[in-house]
């Protein structure tokens, strides 16, 4: 980790910016595979499957058989810990719901939004060493309690054409049970435009490589919604005297050994913090099995001394972490000064893994600055909201001119004569009633 | 408009395909334009004014006293009218205003959201023959209540340099003073990168041409956000025999005036209606200012004859129109099947010219199909929520070794060592308390 001592404010931004991604340019790789699964579909799958994942199958869909051995196979505290976890984001996201009111702006015009889940989507989970089955607890949960029709998720099959029984167990478990054994770009493409075994979906969520995310980045050309544009993981964390530094070196591992182009962050107003905490990192790093992605992160990685610890909240805005812990024992005089983060972590025992898989909060946040400008992924990214009015006789009465003048200075006469033609209507029927009033009087 | 007889369900999607929008490819002019600006910054800004709106600036920013003399000049009824739409649209907007929840999910974990504005935001409001001020009242209201810190409006000057009244007493009118001279691409581009005169926003509003929608998407890769995708504009109007012919054929226009590029559509279940409705458009067509507009609409639209209103509801979700004009007098029945659909226009006196100005719903809407997977703009568009956990030590003894153990599944060690580093101190301390208890006994 590089150390900095007291920028100057005016090198934060500098300082912010992320280490250059070694992005290919991938568009033309990722294109081709969009249009061959556009026109080759099923078939085409089968041969990526074979190509990328080195994987013969049978068939794309996971069968009811291996769910239901995954449901008998998994390992017991496994099974537990899941369960908890499941609990606790059900909770969470459950919270999220809110009862829109009902608002009547001026008498008689009433208005109102509703809130309506987006009717298919699809969940992509990365292959790869692990089975991420907790990204299919945070993308699935609020799929499920949004009420989403049709939720469908896509992973590629390992080389004996099998799934994971955790991934299995886990989207089993909440009533998932559409499964397909594709990965990578195929997979998004596939979601996008469908296939003759997997359905078209309106919006695709979840982490992926560079393929994936270029392939996400494409298919909304297409008017398919994404959760959020993606970027390396990252942590930036905060810490005093009150902080315990091996703690602090933990949780920074735990950021590094994602990616080695994740970054961690590390601010302090105590230069002695900051040395204890990068000793406490060396003794870690030795025992770590990912010890080698976790030290070429530590290379794009920087400690940073400040004057204060608003200091070190002020720069944190300017970063926009996607992930912030304020590892210190004062919190109420910060807390309401934090602007720009995906997810907050409070206090030296609020470990940012904690929110990664069983606090109940999403895991799945804006990177790379985007914190400034998008939400972590929450009950809101699986439903849209309708807006409804309802203007009575009297409602248009009472806003009907208005609208005829402001349609005039616009230019826009249909949209004047469209509340001209009803008020004219209006005016008719009092006629008609005062003169039947005169007659019978 | 083209009318369609009882078409077969498998057919409706290709009814609903929009016209193919006769997009040339503006990639290379568009993002010329962008990298201009992002070298020459003002200096570009000035030229290309001259260059594309005709008119020689003086400077970027309208003067206080251009301001000042817009709020004396403006028409006073129609400073009325705005003023009554301004009421009505904060009243609808302040009640998006959500609290959240502090949830405990389990003992000693506790999860909250909170709601904080997207700190700096830009509107664009186009030019052209009318001044839309409509739209700086539909963004400039909700950045406002959502306490955005940075709100600026880039619209283009007249040959002489100057802004319309109505746009700038609209502006002040809800607060919003930093207000530039610049229209088209080239405006998106200042707001994205910053000149000298503009500032850098995080996220950009409003609508634009074919250059502007494309700069819009293109800044994304830098990380900026946009409101949502744009296309052209349209409505499906769903009538029977309790509708109004002369209504329904009104609010036909009203959208059909909008664009060449616009679509309308009519659904019945009575044949008679379809006829008397066209009858009525040709009849209110032969006045219409921008008749020439509407006819090349009218003929991408539609009118269907579908066998119930049932059906009609069926065939807008799959439409996902952005006005959903339900032009009946049952509603009741109908409402709760709607899926995908903009904004909902209710009964025979709810025009839609009622939302897209004075009503308090928002008229930036999902074209294009898109209200399938996005909502319309809302107090939403202008904050994000971060999501902040504290743990107690008791918090992370209940769920901690969930957490080791979901961690070690995924092969994230790391990540379990957060979590094991943690409860290892809190056994320690746990130790030496028992410990001190027994010496002191």
């Amino acid at each position: 980790m590089q150390t900095i001592i007291k920028p100057n404010k005016s090198q934060w931004p500098l300082i912010s910016k992320r280490p250059g991604i070694n992005a290919k340019d991938l568009s033309n790789t990722v294109s081709n595979i969009l249009s061959t699964v556009k026109k080759d579909q099923d078939k085409a799958l089968f041969a990526m499957a074979q190509k990328y994942d080195n994987a013969k199958l049978d068939n794309l869909k996971v069968s009811e058989e291996e769910i239901n051995s995954a449901l008998k196979n998994i390992d017991p505290a496994l099974k537990e810990a899941i369960d908890l976890a499941r609990k606790n984001i059900t909770k969470f996201h459950q919270s999220q719901i809110v009862k829109e009111e009902i608002v009547e702006t001026t008498k008689g015009v009433t208005c109102w939004r509703k809130t309506i889940a987006i009717e298919k989507v699809g969940l992509y989970i990365p292959g790869g060493s692990a089975p991420l089955f907790s990204s299919i607890l945070m993308l699935g949960i609020p799929a499920k309690i949004a009420q989403c029709k049709e939720i469908i998720i896509c992973t590629p099959a390992n080389k004996e054409g099998k799934i994971d029984n955790a991934l299995l167990y886990t989207a089993a478990t909440i009533g998932i049970r559409n499964i397909y054994k594709v990965g990578g770009s195929q997979a998004i493409a596939a979601m996008a435009y469908g296939t003759q075994s997997i359905p078209a979906v309106n919006k695709i969520f979840g982490p992926g490589n560079q393929y994936v995310t270029e392939a996400k980045r494409l298919i909304q050309k297409d008017g398919i919604a994404i959760d959020m544009p993606a970027g390396p993981s990252e942590v930036l964390i905060i810490a005093d005297e009150t902080s315990v530094p091996a703690f602090i070196a933990a949780d920074l591992l735990a950021q590094a050994e994602h990616g080695p182009d994740s970054q961690v962050m590390l601010l302090s107003n105590k230069q002695e913090v900051i040395d204890k905490t990068l000793k406490a990192l060396d003794v870690q790093l030795v025992n770590l099995p990912r010890q080698d992605i976790a030290t070429r992160a530590l290379r794009n990685s920087k400690a940073i001394l400040l004057d204060s610890i608003q200091d070190c909240i002020a720069f944190s805005n300017e970063y926009a972490p996607e992930h912030l812990i304020i590892a210190t024992e004062k919190l109420i005089d910060y807390i309401g000064d934090i602007q720009n983060a995906g997810s907050v972590f409070l206090g030296n025992y609020s470990c940012e893994s904690a929110g990664d898989y069983a606090s109940g909060t999403n895991h799945t946040l804006p990177t790379n600055g985007y914190a400034k400008n998008y939400s972590g992924v929450s009950l809101d990214s699986f439903v849209k909201k309708i807006t409804f009015q309802r203007l009575s006789r009297e409602g248009l009465s009472n806003i009907g001119p208005s609208i005829e003048k402001m349609a005039s200075a616009e230019q826009l006469y249909g949209h004047k004569n469209a509340v001209t033609i009803r008020l004219e209507k209006l005016n008719e029927d009092a006629e008609a009633v005062k003169e039947q009033i005169i007659t019978q009087a």
